[in-house]
């Protein structure tokens, strides 16, 4: 498939290795440090250097399980999909980058030919190939191949560790598109994990004036604050209801989201929507079904939006992270070299009371 | 308050009343048919001698229980909000009608001047007046008076029960904007009682091209069929999902709607939604929560609408109606005058498998 | 480029013929009949035999000027992009066609790639490949290949003339889609070219219920009645602007289209449209600025959209034009062979009070 | 009307006088100080001590001209509407507001019934009464009265200066919302009178992270970016088209707004905006009629929104400004008593290049 070798408007740097290291998910709790070739990039392909990478709830959870849903983990895989580098070769048609670029990686490429593709809404692609979604690798390793529209550029002042929260942050851009976030709004975010910090960026980015948020932990309450939460509440505590109830002078937030995917935690989230208000729901409880209240969704006119991943978040995105307005590396707690991914998983799994974001650089520090 | 006497822009008819009938609820399942005085109408109101009101599942509800969740009946009240009529009278600062005008009346008169008014979501209004919901009397009476501002003209071939059916109508034209119901849209309606009958109205107004219906009651489904259903589901018989899957080659529905308030039909509904499509909840089930598969609204990105009565929606049923391409007059199974309103509340209370819309004629049929 | 020989899983039809007949345009008025090649179809391609195509107004256009603006004719070029056509082989990886189905074309290949596309405005992809728009060939030919993704089966009983109208239908759906037509609005369309005509057809699809409708021809005028309009003003005899405004109570229409590129018919159209009303422009005029009235535009908060092709209309056109409510037969005047291709143009092009849409059979009427 | 003497309900301030100092315009560019009552309250009224007045435009043009276009001033009336003040009395039936209460004033008080009105576009309202257009006076007085839903309370620490300039602040809010400006936008605004300002700040507030604007007046560019302008363009000395094209890579803006109501910046205006972009007409120029590009808007699919005043911005507006990020203080460049009307609106009129925002304070600055 490759023509690198022999098409001349193809480019690779001079001292690209055919060798590199991976970190590979032989079986659940069980990662091996393995040496693997560097992938040939196709036409439309970009070899990118990866940089940082970020370890996200869903490669915790095939870490643990081997599977989430019905994407079930069947041979070794590489996890990690949160991540940002530097392009190193390019393909025969590749005409958006060339080596050096900096870039961020726009995890799932998607087939441009469905219907949902052609309606814009790409997340929804049948036939997505997404990394680190079995059976696809991902960026626990030092050199993946991209197709190149689904790379974007990052400016120099803007780090790879930053950049690479961009995956995360585009969960909260899409949600708060979704739900229709603007200049004024009250939100509501249920759970401040890193989706949820990150959602707390994107609603302040899309202008709202009063940021309520959740969660059991201090760490990330004080991790909220700093990013832009106007009221933290700690959820044993306090009724969340209640307490939003209060902050808004018994109406409620025009928008909620649910993000811990805690039953309790969605069905306060509903409660705490003013009428005509707007739920998104980004988080999967450990159980399907979850008990809610239809009249509350009907005689108030709620609108209820499910979120599955994102779709054209990533210029926004960057531009965003970029101007400076909110400090992300806040988030960034744990820092980890390629071959200790299996003790950042351990630390991102087992640490939550301190630990936010943990991330693996997998050309080193 | 009234100028009537006074002012001489205000008019009446000659032979206008001062006393009338109406059907009062004393109790639950009492209805005296009493004499009362013709109301006299304010500066900016409409005096409304009622033709045709028809008997909806709220009224049978207030009937049987005196109460709908928080709306309690607390003394004698005048039921029936789905009418029509002949103005009769109008007040002195009134200039959108005339006496003798034929109008249909949206029966909730709004602040016009609350966030939700202003904003154009006037049935979120916190201080709506509308008709038969305590403390405010309804419509099976002689004569009402209502603010001009929520009467509308109907032509002179559209008779008064057509034009009483633009309330239902009007619940289906709202959840059919709210989810985006547009040409070439493949819909599945839950429950064919009368707003799931004129929902199928609304949806092929909209252009639907499939319309999938389910019920119990061969009635209901035959008259579905009439109205425009292209697939009707008889719901012990088969499983709706299934079928739903198998009339979309496994795709599922692009909206669906909930108009029984059964649990297992809204839980149908979601499941019948395809990936990216939408669900408007119109229905109230009998108990407050209902499980509902989180999974399925967040990765599939389905939009949940509530659906509470509906906006600006009366002259676009009443162009629909008076069109003349769907013959709702098939839905009106039972008539009675008004010294027969408790036989008209017994009927549609009991007669679920015979009849679709009972009507009564305060003015005789 | 082509697998279909080495390729298992690729097919075609056993008497497919290595050499076909297309009218070529050798220079601006000159159409030679020669014989080419039928092309090979790449992996993800479909060879469609082409059954009928319409004469488009840009097609006469490059007949007469050999340019549309920036796009200009550099070498013998195949006219012809509203076709549809029979199955006749599929590329290897092709998986939603199979030899013998029957396709409606959507004539413009995109990207998929771009920031145009992933938003879902495809008919913005800079990339485009177009039929009949150079340097691409069209389809007064006896074989064409075509993406699987832009072609769409249609069902047995819609005629192959019919379906190629899917494609001025589909400017028609467009420009509605983009007004927000829906039941209930009034409309005015300016012009009754063969998309001024299918635009009536459109918005009657979503429910338009007054289609006021404007042109000299009284062929025209009369072809608008028999598709939906209910109300034909010719231009010359009365002032439509005035018309218009007596139809709709001194209000104006809800929406309106230019379709005739003309500067007159543009300022009338925008005069047309009521307070918070909308205007779509479809037609270009010979000269490139027209003078149009701000006041109007900016008092009456008026939304005016451009409209360039059109993205995700094919399978809501083709449903619609399926269903038979609207008879768009009535459309096609005349009818030619592919050797005729010269006096199709030419008609097309001189009798315009007499012919609507001329339509090409290249493999026989 | 008043029941100010006989309802306990109603209220006012002890020392309230009964006449107080009003700035009549008696002709164009005669101004008299003049005494007048002190207005009575409705029941649904507030009286306002008016505490700012900005000067806007529109005041310098009824001051010249006697009109602007279909609004003529002819008896004598006092100018001012953007305005804020103290609460001295309240009608009997008023809830919202307390003597004593800082509010901003939303200057156009609207029916609350029409089809506008209902539909959420109240700004299109045919009955609004909007303070200093004939024959409503506005605000160069001591005290108004106005219906207490259209006054917005504000923080104690934004001042009545401020608050004021939430009415042209709330043009550029409803600007933005129209044209769909969002976090990451790129936008061009032609023209950096106070509009054009509160403009860039109203596009910072949506979260737009390149802000182009055009002006001629070095002291409005200065201001500009000071407000937030990333680049600023003066047109004299560059042609504004290509400087926005070099700035976007040659792509163009994503939204533009014309407010300079100059036929020039509207032609560059239209030229900038990118394809699929939007374009916002926010200025009214001199002539009616612009000649505009009709392929640019077609073939562009350009969406072009009138803009008229604003709906729904008050509280949105109130809430940004309050939040201090934007210094719009720096606005503020010239101060004048009540008395000094006459001198405030020459200020405003003849020093177009040293002034920006020329504010007038009736009970004193």
């Amino acid at each position: 498939m490759s023509t690198l070798q022999t098409n001349e408007s193809a480019a690779q740097i001079t001292d690209l290795p055919s060798k590199m290291k991976a970190a590979v998910m032989k079986a659940p709790f069980v990662i091996a440090i393995e040496e693997v070739p560097v992938p040939e990039v196709g036409p439309e392909e970009v070899l990118v250097k990866v940089m940082a990478v970020g370890v996200c709830g869903s490669d915790i959870h095939y870490y643990e399980h081997g599977r989430i849903g019905r994407y079930v983990v069947e041979k070794p895989i590489i996890l990690g999909h949160e991540c940002s580098g530097i392009v190193a070769a390019v393909g025969q048609n590749v005409t958006r980058f060339k080596i050096g670029d900096r870039v961020a990686v726009e995890p799932g490429v998607t087939c441009g030919r469905c219907d949902a593709c052609k309606k814009g809404r790409y997340n929804l692609c049948p036939d997505v190939q997404f990394l680190a979604t079995p059976p696809v690798d991902g960026a626990f390793v030092q050199y993946i191949k991209h197709r190149e529209d689904f790379l974007f550029p990052i400016p120099d002042h803007l780090s790879f560790e930053e950049a690479a929260l961009n995956e995360p942050f585009s969960v909260g851009i899409h949600a708060a598109k979704r739900a229709g976030v603007q200049p004024g709004s009250i939100v509501a975010i249920m759970g401040m994990g890193p989706v949820g910090l990150m959602a707390v960026v994107a609603v302040k980015a899309f202008g709202a004036r009063q940021i309520i948020v959740t969660d059991l932990e201090p760490i990330r309450l004080e991790a909220a604050k700093k990013l832009g939460a106007t009221h933290v509440i700690k959820v044993r505590d306090v009724d969340p209801v209640e307490e939003v109830k209060r902050l808004t002078a018994g109406i409620g937030v025009d928008v909620a989201f649910e993000t811990a995917g805690n039953p309790k935690a969605l069905q306060s989230a509903l409660a705490s929507v003013r009428r005509g208000g707007k739920l998104s729901i980004v988080g999967l409880p450990p159980q399907d079904e979850i008990p809610l209240s239809v009249p509350m969704i009907a005689d108030n006119e709620i609108d209820i939006y499910g979120i599955f991943r994102y779709a054209n978040t990533y210029p926004q995105g960057i531009a965003f992270l970029a101007s400076g307005l909110s400090d992300v590396k806040t988030l960034i707690t744990d820092r980890y070299s390629l071959e200790q991914t299996h003790e950042a998983l351990e630390r991102a799994r087992t640490n939550k009371s301190g630990s936010l974001k943990v991330m693996v650089y997998p050309n080193g520090l």
